[in-house]
Order: structure tokens, then C-alpha cells, then sequence
């Protein structure tokens, strides 16, 4: 794409309402645009990143039998009733049609929709195991909403249920979710800060886990075995005071960042919506669930936290808007090798508009993409390549440089 | 994918709470949910037939120069007292937070948040012509929701925003728009049956204009000239009774259902935000702005309504949820056929289950997937295939029917 088609401009300045880094970052580079506190526009760039995280999310859940579905963002008040979340939870948006006087809620979650929805379709043991999993927009009524695209009243969410005959088949697809969790923050390039954290499991199982991104901008406090690489929340670390893997009691606090949570809600959901199935021996049993969270635009915001230096943002490849960042400097042209590029397939961002070096330079460094190629009169029929995570150039001709990305 | 893997299942009872045919065959089929009026879940074959008829958009909107973005669903309140539409409508979901006691407004449109957002952006005539366009669930809070897909209280649009210096620029856009429109509608196969129609310009335009695809379950009256296959809504209608193209006075009355709609906004949203720009001259003028928009889960149902027969859904090929429906029948196995057809990537569903061949050809006319193929122990080693659409049917080879699906 010609940066000059491109909507959006970066800014010098850091906007004076944001106090978190990811998003002081994502607004001077027009990735988003605050439209209120919590709640922002994705841009083309913007966009662009959240689609790659999506479609990393989707595949891993695919893998693991994963079907795809979208639930709704209105929920009746009945469904919350029937749970007795209606009046549980503070962060709830509720309200009233002014026409129908129905009662509404605007959903942070799913389980008061797909545990109805599944007693439609889920009879006997033949039924079972069943995988869904969506990516859709939720909710949640803040009472602050400081941290940028961390935490925000409107945001973007997967969330996987799934449903079993018993525990054993429960905790083993549980198990799976954990490595494909695992496989999802390798690739969007968070793998090894990314720890699996003991969290309480609430009043059906003794522990739920959640996935920390460690990262000292993070809000939760955790509790690090470095022996294992997992941790354990705070409500844990009361509880006790060692690791639960190994035993080891010399534990790091450190700070994190939620990006995933895995919970098994066993009958939590189906008992209230009366969700059974009929097993080998015709008897009815109540159906197993677990329920599978991963955040997609905190975890946008999560990889710029970690992903960063003074000048801007430092995408990984795997999720970044462009692959390249093609510079043409001081009336040279780069629009042959532009074109070049676009007929190989290569996601290029072309910066063609009329500016200084300094200001195309400055730009690069602050939207991120992982190389940039400048052509320069200085250049001379090749193409000066950097990558955005090093200071160190290279020349090299423009079929080497084409060569390098197809391969 | 195998059909024993599915999470949905066909039923042969129309629901009793639907009395729109699209909602009837839509939920009878698995495709949808209702989870209450106006309000569905969308599973794993509908959601296969929104995401093509997302591709089909976004493609279209990406040739006329459209950029993708993602504007949120809170809207403040603030926005919609500045252009006058905080009262002015009664579909529209208004709520307060219990927290901060900020008023939102659920986006059923989005000039109130694009108009602003293009103020960050678009300072000079050099800024000028940006296309902005978006795939995104809206809200309307209707007195009456009966007509299944094509008139919820949560769907799915795709809106074009356009921004121009000056009439000339935005009527030849607004024309290209309309070219853009009737490539979506052709590739969907409602192409013979949509009609571009005139409908009132509001205060700033003579017309704008809606695409309805004429159908006798559509809500909307709409009067045809059969010359120019154009019509005119009930409201042109009254204050001229003649094809505002030809001048035609024999115009037939027709139902229709709104599959589009195609706005000259002018400054109406842009004077409110003071959304201007410096032209050469280094004067400011209020910018232009153009409103288009298409229904994609109304799509959906339109589609439905258009192509059905007594036993089920006929998808067109551009939409349907997979390309093939492989069935095995009296114990003769298609798994061959099925890994054969998966390595050339071409999309089936495999019928594995253990059912009667009545059932199984039942599930196929009510799915409608375009092309069925049935092994059973008279094929001998062929497979049997037969349109959807048709009634005859044809022994081919398995390699025939790979060629006939790859070439």
C-alpha cells in the first residue's frame, strides 16, 4: 500500500489522555483512535494487526477441533437470571428497550448464551466431545479504564467452550488448550515471557489457570517459580505459599499482564440451563464444561508493552500490519521495486509521500514494521535494509532483497 | 469436514416462534439460532455464508479504493446531541453506566463516530478523496422483529464512509459505488433481481438511492420500469408518478426487500463536527461526505428467500457454506472420495453418519449445498452427482468429479 492512499498519519505528540505506554504508542502511529475512555477505533494498521493475531488464534483452535460460531452481543436478562449473575457482577452493562421494556445484557461472556444453545443440538454421549469457539466483541462496565487497549469497556475477545462426559475427557482437552494456548503466544512472539499461573479454581476445581505476560507495565501481581516457569497468582500465594509444580518456595514477585485464562466450570452452567446428555446405558448426566478466554486486543496492547524501545513500536513478524517498509529518500524512486514486491506478494507499506528523511525515519521506527528498505540517490541501484530490532544496515541489490522474503 | 464432527444438526419441524420463511429453513437447517426476536447466533454453516458474503464486500470495497477499519459499538451520547440524533430516532438502544453515569448510544450507523475520526486525519485537499469502510454489528431497538434475518435488532452491515473536496468528486464516486454495488449483488446471485432504486435525497439531494431485490416476501413497495430496471420507492412515488430515467408512466408494483443503500451526505455530518479542509487556496471548506451501506446478514436471508424450493435452501456457489455434499449410503464408505477432495482443497461436507439414505437426502435438500455426491454400493466404484438445483442426476468417475471441481 502507498503510504500517501494510507488514512491515517502518525503524530509527534503523545495524546494528553493516555497514561499507558500501548496506547500512547498506538495512537501516535494511528494504529487507533480513543473514542471515550475504554473504548477505541481500529485503523487500516490497526486492523491489520488484529487480523494476524486473529488468525493465529483461529488455526490454534482449529487444531484442536475448534468449530467457529458467533454468538450474540444482546443477551436477555432471563439467561443472567437463571445464573444468578443478573445482579453478581458490578461490570455488567444492563439495560432497558424503551419500546419492548425488555430487559437486556450487553455480553462480557458467553456462558448464559451456549449452554441453552448447546441443549439444542447436544443429546446423547455420540454428541460429545464439542468444541466451539468465537471471535466477538464484549463488554464490560469499568469503573476505570486506564490502560489502554489492557483493559477497555468495549474489546475483542476468543473465547472457546467446550463440552465432556466426564472429567477425565474434561481434563485432558484442558491439557490440549493449554499447549494450544501455549502455541498461540510463541507465535505472536510472547512465548518466553508468557508463564502458565495457578489461579483459584473457584468452588468445582481446585485450580483454573491464567496465562501472565510478564512485563513490569503489567497490573496483576504474580509469584514466579523460575525452576518450573509457572507462577501462581495472588489469591494462591496466600493460600500457599510454594510452588505447586515442584514444591519450591523461593518464588519472584513480579508483574503481569493477563492474556489467556483457562477455567473448568464442570456443571457451573449446565446444571441451571438443564444441560445433559443421555450416556451408553440411556441414563441422563449433567454435561462438563470449560470455558477458554484469550484477549485479542489487550494482547495487541500486551505485545507493544513488550515490543518497544524510545522511537516506537517493535512488531514481531507474525503479527505485524506490513512486512516491509519501503522508503524512497530525496526524489529517488522506489516505485519499481514497489511493484516488484506487490507481484511476489509481499505486504510492503510504501512511503511515497514528499518528506524529509528525518520525518520518513521517524516514522518507520514509530509504526514498527520489521524491515525497512530505503532508496536513496546514496543507494545507487540498490536497496539499504535494516531491520526495526537493530542498528546495523545492509546494502544489497533489489533481487536479493526480494529473494530474502519469498524464500 | 465430517458431519459427524458437526456441532449442529437438521430438524424436520419449522420452529414455531419464526414466521419468516429465511428464519424457518435458516434455523431448521443449523445455520442459525434464535436466541430472541431479532437477536441470532450465528453457527458454524451460517457463519461459513457470512464470512463469503464478507469476502465478496470487502473485495468490491477494497477495488473502489476502500480502506478497512472498526469502529466501536459505545458511541457517547455527546456525539449524537451534536448532530441532532440523540432524540430523533426511536430504534435507537440508549443506556447509562451505573459506574460513571455516562450516557452511550448502541451504534446502529456511524457518522456520529467516523466524522470526528476523519477530523484527526483530513486537514488539506491533498488529505482528499478517502474511502473508509467497515464490517461491524449494529443495533436497532425495533418495535417489531418478525421478518427473521432481514429485520434484526443486532446485524451485521458493512457501511462505506467517502469524503470529497467537492460535488464532481463525490458524484463520480457515489456512481462508482453503484458499479461496486452491482458487482456484490451479482456475485451473490441476486444480480437479475436487484434493481437500483430511487428513493428521497433527504434536504441536500434530489435522490439517494436503495438497491431492493424483488422478492414477494419483501417488506418494501416498490414501482418497476421494466425499460430501464430501475424503480421508485413509495415516497418518490407520490411526488412523481414516472421513471425519474425515461419518463416511463407503466410502472408495475412490487415488493421488494433492501439489500442497500447508497447516501449523498454532503456536509450534513461534517458541519456539526466542523470536518473542513484548506484547498489550494489556503481556504477552508466543510467536507463532503458519502453513506453507503449493505445489510450482510440480511444478505443472508434475502438470499434464502430468493433461492429455495419445498425441501431446503439452494445456495448460488459464491455463498454456500461448502461446495460439496459427499454422502455415503448403506454402509459403502466415501472416506476415499473425501480424502481426495480435501487434498485438492475443494470444500465438502462428508456425510459419515449412520443414517437412512432418506434422512441423508433430506439433510442435503434442506442444507443446500450446491452439488451432492452420493457413493452407495450401486455407484461400483463411481459417484453419483446431481445439482441442487436440478433433478437430474449423472454417474461420473472419482477423477471426473475431482477434475470437474478443480479445472
Amino acid at each position: 500500500m502507498k503510504q500517501s492512499d494510507l488514512f491515517t498519519k502518525t503524530t509527534k505528540n503523545s495524546p494528553k489522555d493516555e497514561e499507558a505506554l500501548n496506547a500512547r504508542l498506538l495512537v501516535r502511529g494511528g494504529f487507533v483512535q480513543k473514542l471515550m475512555a475504554g473504548v477505541y477505533s481500529f485503523l487500516p494498521l490497526g486492523l491489520r494487526v488484529i487480523r494476524n493475531i486473529e488468525k493465529i488464534v483461529r488455526e490454534e483452535m482449529v487444531v484442536i477441533g475448534g468449530e467457529e460460531i458467533s454468538l450474540p452481543v444482546l443477551h436477555p436478562k432471563a439467561n443472567w437470571v437463571q445464573t444468578g449473575r443478573w445482579d453478581a457482577y458490578d461490570t455488567l452493562f444492563r439495560f432497558t428497550s424503551h419500546y419492548s421494556k425488555n430487559e437486556y445484557v450487553l455480553g462480557p461472556t458467553h456462558e448464559e448464551v451456549i449452554a441453552p444453545l448447546a441443549k439444542q443440538f447436544i443429546f446423547s454421549y455420540q454428541d460429545l466431545p464439542k468444541y466451539l469457539f468465537q471471535i466477538q466483541t464484549k463488554f464490560r462496565d469499568e469503573k476505570r479504564a486506564k490502560s489502554g487497549l489492557l483493559r477497555g469497556r468495549e474489546f475483542l475477545m476468543k473465547d472457546l467452550y467446550s463440552f465432556h462426559q466426564d472429567d477425565a475427557d474434561l481434563d485432558a482437552y484442558y491439557e490440549k488448550v493449554q499447549g494450544a494456548y501455549q502455541s498461540v503466544f510463541a507465535r505472536v512472539g510472547l512465548g518466553e515471557d508468557t508463564v502458565l499461573t495457578f489461579a483459584s479454581g473457584g468452588s468445582f476445581s481446585q485450580y483454573s489457570h491464567e496465562f501472565q505476560t510478564l512485563l513490569p507495565s503489567g497490573e496483576d501481581t504474580v509469584y514466579l517459580c523460575e525452576k518450573c516457569r509457572v507462577a501462581v497468582n495472588k489469591e494462591i500465594i496466600k493460600e500457599q505459599s510454594a510452588c505447586p509444580s515442584c514444591g519450591n518456595t523461593d518464588l519472584q514477585e513480579r508483574m503481569g499482564a493477563e492474556v489467556g485464562n483457562i477455567f473448568k466450570l464442570k456443571t457451573k452452567y449446565s446444571a441451571p440451563f438443564e444441560l445433559r446428555y443421555r450416556n451408553e446405558k440411556g441414563e441422563m448426566h449433567e454435561i462438563l464444561m470449560g470455558c477458554y478466554g484469550i484477549g485479542i486486543s489487550r494482547l495487541m496492547g500486551v505485545i507493544v508493552e513488550r515490543f518497544h524501545d524510545d522511537k516506537g513500536i517493535i512488531w514481531p513478524e507474525s503479527v505485524a500490519p506490513f512486512r516491509v517498509h519501503l522508503l524512497e529518500l530525496n526524489s529517488a524512486s522506489a516505485k519499481d521495486l514497489y511493484n516488484a514486491l506487490q507481484e511476489k506478494g509481499v505486504d510492503v507499506l510504501y512511503d511515497d509521500t514528499d518528506r524529509s528523511a528525518g520525518e520518513k525515519f521517524a516514522d518507520a521506527d514509530l509504526l514498527g514494521i520489521p524491515l525497512r528498505a530505503v532508496i536513496s540517490p546514496k543507494t545507487d541501484g540498490n536497496v539499504e535494509v535494516k531491520s526495526r530490532a537493530s542498528d546495523t544496515t545492509e546494502v544489497v541489490s533489489h533481487e536479493e532483497l526480494i529473494r530474502r522474503l519469498v524464500s
